[in-house]
């Protein structure tokens, strides 16, 4: 923490207005730096982090363990692992399980996901698995923090520090890393051939010039973050992967804006939380255009028709199949599903960014926020 | 779905206003008749279901599927089934489970949660994993549904039918089975000796009365609910088992209300919910006074801190122990920690009804809502 406040006085934050806009503008580079340090491009293969310390084949489970917005990326690398490694992964949020007396698999893996490192319960967590004879991996922004020495193999993000206390760039360099893990894990453990890791690989290799893409949609944010940001709770939605993404654009806009906003799997729309859509809360789909576009298009035409003004994060495919006209679009560039949590990451910063803008809050420094949590 | 419309014509509201409200005082008596049905409190043993169809001593992990309220009750189950059994959990939302081609432990239990028997998403889970090999077992109300009649097992809740759309004793019966599979569980892994077999029998056989007991502060908790009725927002809190009665209490405020209710870990607050804390969001905080009540009662001292109105539902020792006043205190009987979950539903369905009822709301059908999603 001491590092990271001193950094804080020497970052500038040159030509924007808040470190959080510079730091949503720096992701193309330092995910370019990040990818290339986990993925060799010019043979299209993962390198696996710890010269062989983690011997991914005979790993018989993984768990994953964060707060907050680390907890979401964990939970987009838990679709990873899972489809890519065929390795399941359990996924906790740290408060919970330190307290819940989890059992451990003999021989897993716990790997944490913190930006400072210091997390006071991801530390307990560590913790807990050391003593449950877990091998330990950590996944940090400050490589001489706590959890990063207290862990078998540390593996950095190179996000550089981050000022903002709603984490931007720390979240995308997390995924990452999680993607070019979960990809070197699917090789290690037969479920990926040559050709498909050299598909990801270089899929990935795309994020950089794809997040740019998406960066360049700042201006049509604004505009929708302007008209929308006098509402006082906005759903968000998503299927599968885009089902954290959900859950951290909420996260990221209740943070920056205190606007009551809250993520859902688009499929549990209809056990409950479709009873609050009226004409004033904004439904924010996410919903590349994939294998459960159709499904995800169906939970939103029930949105449109009791009244919900629909908030549309697609691509062009989606946007012609989606079967209603929504009040708002985010038109995403076409990429494979699998890098979609990155560069969709983008437009859920911005929205967040600019309706806080809009209402003025203090986006650097959100009210009764801190940037790393080390107490409990 | 056919029988229980039926049903719903011949089952009448007696002298109470609504369905909801008839089928929350039913609990008491259809928790006995569940309890005494898995439980043999001559002897303080579980009576495990299916005469050895699982044998749990054998399984090297559950995974529980369902969706809203049901999935809420698979969540307690997990704790139950980790502390009282060391049997490890896998949780998912049905919606997300069917399509993330989950990896399945060979030899693996199933477990299938839901009240109508029908829900299509559970539905295709179930398939997915008969199609993967797996024993499937499942807890219903309705045993003629299409869930029980796939299952290996059908465990039925006794519940009787459940006429309001906001599930209330179809779900505090999942939790008596749960609990009550979770001890034979234990007994059958070694976890439990008879000794404490015995104790947690005993423990459930209070059930019933403590939800009477619960059931008496009516009169408070609709004096509470007026004075908070007109708010637009609710969190609700709870750390550990209290954890999904906390997303319980907030499902049933949306559903029923309207009012934006979301439920947390209560670690999870500080890092990003705590941002929309002001004097205009109640804060239900689910306490009992356990080994983490000192944790839980240091996030809410946090939340008052920054002008959040407590509404506080824990025991004398809590209260006590509270560290501030509270702008509200429902007061519970004193109980074992591992029937909490049950007893402390109560208290969050009577505030959930009586701020409905305040709000003119249509209770037994709330807009937009169906009894059982039998669509995807």
């Amino acid at each position: 923490v001491t590092v990271l406040r001193t950094n804080a006085l020497l970052v500038e934050k040159g030509n924007y207005r808040h470190f959080m806009e510079k730091e949503i503008h720096e992701q193309p580079d330092v995910l370019s730096r990040t990818l290339a340090h986990y993925l060799d491009f010019g043979t299209g293969t993962a390198r696996p982090p710890g010269d062989g310390k983690i011997d991914f084949a005979a790993l018989p489970r993984l768990s994953i363990t964060a707060c907050g917005t680390a907890n979401y990326a964990g939970l987009v690398g838990k679709y990873w692992f899972e489809q890519l490694a065929r390795l399941p992964v359990d996924i906790d949020v740290a408060s919970e399980f330190r307290y819940r007396e989890a059992p451990l698999t003999p021989g897993g893996l716990a790997l944490f996901i913190s930006q400072s490192g210091e997390t006071a319960d991801t530390l307990a967590s560590l913790r807990y698995c050391r003593e449950g004879g877990q091998t330990i991996a950590s996944i940090v922004n400050v490589p001489t923090s706590t959890i990063a020495r207290e862990s078998d193999l540390a593996i950095p993000t190179l996000a550089g520090p981050e000022i903002g206390v709603a984490s931007t760039k720390a979240f995308t360099c997390q995924l990452a890393v999680l993607a070019s893990l979960a990809v070197a894990a699917g090789r290690a453990r037969g479920h990926l051939d040559v050709a498909a890791e050299q598909a990801l690989v270089a899929a990935l290799g795309e994020v950089p010039r794809l997040v740019s893409d998406a960066l360049a949609l700042e201006g049509t944010i604004e505009a929708i973050a302007r008209r929308l940001h006098r509402v006082s709770d906005v759903l968000y939605l998503g299927r599968g992967i885009a089902y954290p993404i959900a859950l951290e654009g909420a996260l990221k806009l209740k943070e920056l804006s205190y606007i009551h906003a809250e993520g859902y799997a688009a499929g549990e729309l209809k056990h409950g939380p479709i009873a609050l859509i009226d004409e004033d809360v904004p439904v924010v789909v996410i919903a590349p255009f994939d294998r459960l576009f159709e499904k995800t298009a169906s939970n939103m035409q029930e949105v449109a028709a009791r009244g919900g003004r629909i908030v549309l994060i697609t691509d062009q495919k989606g946007l012609e199949h989606a079967g209603i006209t929504p009040a708002e679009v985010i038109l995403m560039p076409e990429m494979p599903e699998a890098i979609m949590p990155i560069v969709y990451t983008v437009p859920i910063q911005l929205l967040a960014y600019y309706m806080a803008v809009a209402n003025g809050t203090d986006v650097d420094q959100p009210r009764n926020l801190a940037k790393s949590v080390t107490v409990e």
